[in-house]
């Protein structure tokens, strides 16, 4: 099922990636958290919480409100 | 357990729907949240997924990035 808000946040978190060069594994690790999960919200199939946010905005190194200014 | 994102999270909820002279239960319908819902999230003791604090951000006719620009 199509869901346009997580697609939003899925290409944000592929872009933000992309920039820094990372691989999925690479922000996984930063970020602590599983690469197919990582996998998974970058196609936009995970809801992810809010703690999920923080520690990919941590993980980029970017505020919560940076993070989600596209999404 | 004390959450100090969760707080912050429930923090500026609160101050956004004061603000707004609304009660929780007003916060909860126009969220299309339930109202306890509503009220543990101010409270810090609920970690909302990405969708639960759009439907937030819409009642208060607010970006994702401008309702967490505190948290």
């Amino acid at each position: 099922m199509e869901d346009a808000l997580l697609d939003r946040f899925g290409t944000a978190i592929r872009r933000l990636r992309s920039e820094r060069g990372w691989t999925q594994e690479g922000l996984a690790n930063a970020a602590d958290l599983h690469r197919n999960y990582v996998g998974d919200l970058e196609r936009g199939k995970r809801n992810p919480t809010l703690h999920v946010v923080a520690q990919l905005a941590d993980a980029f190194e970017l505020s919560l409100s940076e993070l989600l200014e596209d999404v």
